[in-house]
């Protein structure tokens, strides 16, 4: 990461049981809105594994620039992901956002 | 990131005011102890930049394996770390593993 670079994460739950195909599609169409939005580089679908919180999935994506991160905030992918989608289908969620200092 | 590799983060605020010489210290001698360790792969320390979440400060690394993870957890390095530093330094903190499925 160059020292303007951005990684955004977003821990969370689905409302639906892990491995059904609701939790699957929700992935993927995440996946597929999301890496569609020239500005997202290395999206990364995760699983969250450790034991000692209890989210399930993880996103992380990496934005060149604040600029990058603000065009990713309001570009219709993302807006329309997230009213159509996250709002009804996540269950909780803590987003992260690191910049590299070391 | 390979399927097993596994990304170990954690997000944590110190005791010490943000930009003090203790804060800056206690960051480099994590990043020293802990890079030496060989199985820790892409060590990076973070500004936790998110207004959403009140942590202050990210540590993130790759393990190839669970084993290497094992490894790092059994590491004189790692048990030093945190039974002279960060049990008595550090306010809060929240562990995340992530394993990519996508």
């Amino acid at each position: 990461m160059n020292p303007a670079s951005i990684r955004h994460m977003v821990i969370f739950d689905l409302k639906y049981p892990a491995g059904s195909p609701e939790a699957e599609k929700f992935l993927q169409d995440g996946y597929d809105a999301l890496t569609a939005i020239p500005v997202v580089r290395h999206f990364e679908v995760h699983r969250q594994v450790s034991a000692k919180n209890d989210y399930d999935y993880g996103f992380s994506m990496e934005f060149d620039s604040q600029q990058d991160y603000d065009t990713y905030n309001a570009h219709e992918n993302h807006v329309a992901f997230v009213e159509e989608r996250w709002k009804t289908e996540v269950a909780r969620f803590l987003e992260i956002d690191f910049k590299q200092i070391k």
